[in-house]
């Protein structure tokens, strides 16, 4: 078994819809287990992502960026930061916004090197852009173009106001299924301490060139 | 037996060396080949970086990002990238500059999101900052703050115009040995095609909430 | 009369399309002379560069990033940064891409730090974002939500390969015309020497707390 | 008389120490006054914000990105933003962070990109990077390189544990004094509101190629 964390803000009902989609995506590989944490209870669920093999990162984009919940728990995750609980784990993430804002890959980008602080292992989207030629359709999942993780944008045509279309919530299923394989490879490669010892050397016995 | 190739462009110098340094590190680890390329010559060298189980991007910072010689061979890997050949490789990336630059950590973003759009897994530096407290040396480790990469600053006070100080040099030789240490662990992991099918659903099988 | 100076690499013909619009824009403000430059040719028109009042600068995203023809110019223009020659120029930024691609806002970020290097003052696109609510339209201005400057996306069902919607020819030259208002106003304002020393202090004059 | 805004939040007392280095080089501006504030009491001083000419934007960087209280005043100003209260005034933006932390030009490249969307004209640092050559002091203004902003990087062999070198606080006041000169110059040159009537156009007027 190994063991998913997903921590989201829900944002105005957009993202904790493209969260849902993450978790259906990465429940659908067997022998994983799929935990959602809204960053509203993260204080009280703090062993869980130490806990978990893979946390994907979801949080909406506001005014540009991280939403300031998101980013407020990004600061409380720096006590695992210092002592580095969540080196060498899978990460990946997501993002969501209401209105059209070319801006939701910065978000990406910020909790792409948010990981890398952390010492994670982050796993793409892994999709071609969608609707990019002739016989493409709108609706093609990846239709935003997201390389890093997955964007949803809600449209107002989909009869709710914060409606996330079918084609966001594929992206985010998939970009759940990816990290879920990826996990089981990296887990089923684990081995030995002096295998795996990532972080062992010092800087005194660095060879240098 | 795993494979890393490194492609760099040397810039002035700086960033070869830095090369030097991560090709050191990752060839410190059993059972490991380290190819060196430089971007003059990857027309003829393409194979190899299809065959690689880990590749490297190390790009100068000029005038605030990856160099135009570099930039010409990440436009280059287009045929690589709509046929998703580096797909499911690990993929990591460092950056030099001559003088004082702070947008250095924008190339590693760079790169980043370019291996992400690739389909590779991306593996930062894994080291705490270095000189953030006040027992620690300038001449720290990771003494730049990188995340996603490792960072080198040449410094006049090192006797020649374009040295990289010993501690850039260290940091470059870690990220070398962590990439290796990582696609070993990725390689041992790797199933069944079933196993692995990362990229294998499509729209219409995905499950939607 | 103002100058304008608009330095494009054409791209799949999409970029010159757009950088055509900028200037239709930047032409309909009275006594503004505006200059296509395209960056095959800078090499014997750099002094118009110098000259201009303001710079637009127009890259097609390639890759996930400035093409690399158009970083070429961006390090070309080292010479002009040493001697700070575009200091207090206004400046602006525009991309476009095929496909669709959510990387293009990382190209605007790009060219605004790069402006930033220059000592230029960088003017945004100054739209909504289009298409965020019940009652607006696909072909909105702005209809990708561009903020640091003007984005195009070609769209198949446009007619042609490389064809770029008439929205995103508005934005375009919505971002033109503002950066001639812009420049006219920052001109109007020019005061003595003495009131624009913007550079004048040196470290040693420089009061601190 | 023109007014500046500086908005910041105190961070471990770096910002504030950066944010009263900014002041104090507007201040050395004739007819310009500063006022300071704090985002503990944005709510209370909106009206400040809208009255000012410029805005200087002061965010510590915490865990690669401005400070969740400082993302929390970012969004409570789209209010202003869906306004576009702020529209055609100067911005200008500084961070810093204790320890040594590489992404400190992203939270630069956030406020400018924030700046961007409210309608604003970024104006940047405007100075050379420090350190670059072999003339070159440690101590020089800009040593971190910043082009966006000022950067300020605390150093524990300053005496106190987060304080701020001379170098970075000349950086903060030269940056002040910068937007200073910049605004002047700015509302020197304001025209009619039919010269200046940058938002004016619609689609439907503006001219396509």
């Amino acid at each position: 078994m190994i063991s998913i964390a997903i921590v989201y803000h829900a944002g105005l009902g957009d993202t904790e819809t493209q969260a849902l989609a993450v978790a259906q995506g990465a429940a659908s590989i067997e022998d994983t287990i799929v935990r959602l944490l809204s960053t509203d209870e993260t204080d009280e669920r703090w062993a869980e992502l130490d806990e978990a093999d893979a946390i994907i990162f979801g949080a909406p984009t506001s005014m540009g960026s991280a939403s300031s919940p998101y980013k407020a728990f990004m600061e409380a995750s720096a006590t695992a930061w210092l002592e580095q609980r969540w080196k060498d784990k899978i990460a990946a993430g997501f993002t969501s916004s209401g209105p059209r804002d070319g801006d939701k890959p910065n978000t990406l980008a910020q909790l792409a090197s948010f990981a890398a602080r952390h010492g994670m292992i982050w796993v793409g989207l892994g999709l071609m852009p969608g609707g990019g030629s002739r016989w493409s359709r709108a609706h093609d999942v990846n239709r935003l173009g997201g390389f890093l993780g997955a964007i949803a944008q809600t449209e107002p045509e989909e009869g709710a106001c914060q409606a996330v279309p079918a084609s966001d919530r594929a992206s985010a299923a998939l970009l759940g299924r990816r990290v879920a394989l990826t996990a089981h490879r990296w887990m089923r490669g684990k081995g030995t301490a002096h295998e795996d010892d990532v972080a062992g050397a010092t800087t005194e016995e660095t060879p240098l060139p």
